[in-house]
């Protein structure tokens, strides 16, 4: 296996659970597939590139995965629910095999076989919804988000009232998303990260994913939102410093002024992915944000996106193996992010 | 009024409140006290000074309004519970009229009048605890600990939890202080200050005190703990981001050893208050700490302490001001600390 160009070791237990699982079904199943014996006897070349950075807090884990399943179920033709092997990997891979607005049922049964994927809404639903992913320059290292989760399952009193919170807000952001409501659907998603984090907090010992930066971050979206008076941005912060701000299109222009101001950078791709709209006209009065201190270089770079679809089979130019089973590009040396 | 060597408004309604309440309680009690209708009639020159940072978080003003209306006490011979006109000017000032280990009783009465500090324990019970008060260099501007607490009451849902939590703990923390359990008492300790500030996260929008300096002082203490095989060290952090740490007189040497080598610095009066035992035979195996970086500058300076005595009446070689009712020191321009 070829992570981002770099040979990887095949001997995760959960790497090697995903795999023998697939294989397991595929059998159980009989699948009406051809050559299904020898594709089982097969040794597989697996080569895989994110075009994010990788252990960072951006669920690389999950969209991995996600892709690992997908690709595997479809080399052996399993068809059907495979948002449950998806799971063993990273939890939050069954998300990412739908695309749009994924719900992940926690499940009632003991063993865990409810505990499946929804979505709420195809990735079409809201077309202005825009994501800008703030990568924070100093990328700590921090605690897994498996091993943090367990300790706060294990320690963290708090949880217990977050266990009961949740259902209502789930239910809540389903009718935000539904209604396109984004004043609400921002509230929820901050208020759902600082509730995370604070769990995080109370852990023992505590767990801390977010940094000064990211507190900075927090302050200039509450900020922005108060200036406008309703919420033009939202903040969500998973297993690391890095941000996730949702805007609506039409606010990424004033957004990204406000960004850059508050963060500036020298790198010409500062800004990558979608193209940022170049409007002249937005006037920002930086008074209002008076309290908030400008820092350079706090942010590596910014990603524009969008709520994406499904994974799907690409077409046969877009091979990262060559026909001799190894990367196309073999970058052991120079090509990490 | 003068704070520190600078003259300061009175007009702060919280301390207009605390000095009519006393001048009340006295005309109410027709206290027998010599010429009290003259001394009611008295302008007054008030003079403070702090040994320690000044609305850093330190819990100055604690400090502050239990020294001024123990002295109003003094002077207009009020005696009796005064710890309810303290708590309106400061509410942890109730507590520092005591000396030693101090509750806060929360009180049932919705009037807030049996809201009341009690003493556990007088200073002398443990007599070798010592604390460290770790001043950040960084001190950047952050919410009141009175806003803060209110937003936190009106919009944190892990408050509800954190109070069923609370009266278990107090009850722990009392025990462990009255059997000198000082592992109980740090664990405590630490879970407090935790779950204190996982509320102040949930608060919508978020109150953060916390800095990257203070967390990378958590996972130091939890990194000599875990070294040590049982707590030698316990942090708490009040509404800023200084740590104090407590620490048995025995540890004091090696805790401040490695303290020393994690945060380097250059000022020769680094180590202030009670004197460090020069121990040279502590030898630290910095290896066990390989994920911590060493933080030049990351503290202004380090406080080494203990638990206190209540406020008394001094000297009158050690009065503030001089007999021309003016500051012996009137140093407005280069006395701040």
């Amino acid at each position: 296996m070829w992570l981002n160009g770099r040979e990887q070791s095949m001997k995760s237990e959960r790497l090697q659970s995903v795999i023998a699982q697939i294989k397991r079904i595929c059998r159980k199943r009989k699948m009406d597939c051809d050559q299904l014996e020898e594709k089982l006897q097969w040794k597989l070349h697996i080569c895989s590139e994110n075009n994010f950075p990788t252990a960072a807090g951006l669920a690389s884990s999950a969209a991995g995965y996600a892709c690992l399943v997908y690709a595997m179920s479809k080399l052996y033709g399993v068809d059907g629910d495979i948002s449950k092997i998806a799971r063993q990997g990273s939890g939050s891979a069954c998300r990412s095999l739908y695309g749009g607005f994924v719900l992940w049922n926690k499940g009632e049964s003991v063993d865990g076989e409810d505990s499946r994927a929804e979505q709420i809404a195809p990735e079409t639903h809201w077309p202005d919804l825009r994501i800008l992913i703030l990568v924070v320059s100093d990328q700590t290292k921090h605690t897994g988000s498996t091993v943090g989760m367990q300790t706060s399952v294990e320690t963290s009193e708090l949880l217990q009232q977050r266990i009961q919170t949740v259902p209502d807000r789930v239910e809540q952001m389903k009718q935000a998303i539904l209604k396109k409501d984004f004043h609400t659907f921002a509230e929820i998603t901050m208020k759902e990260s600082n509730q995370l984090h604070a769990v995080c907090l109370d852990t023992y010992p505590p767990v801390s994913y977010l940094t000064d930066i990211s507190h900075h971050i927090i302050q200039l979206v509450h900020a922005i939102n108060q200036d406008n008076g309703s919420n033009m941005v939202a903040y969500s912060f998973d297993a690391g410093p890095n941000a996730f701000l949702f805007v609506q299109e039409k606010d990424v222009p004033i957004v990204s002024r406000v960004l850059c101001h508050f963060y500036p950078s020298s790198d010409p791709h500062f800004l990558r992915g979608l193209p940022m709209p170049e409007k002249t006209d937005y006037q920002v009065d930086y008074t209002t944000f008076s309290e908030l201190k400008v820092i350079p270089k706090a942010l590596k770079f910014i990603i524009h996106t969008k709520p994406g679809p499904e994974p799907s089979v690409k077409e046969s130019c877009c091979e990262l193996l060559a026909s001799d089973g190894f990367p196309k590009v073999n970058s052991n040396d120079d090509k990490q992010s």
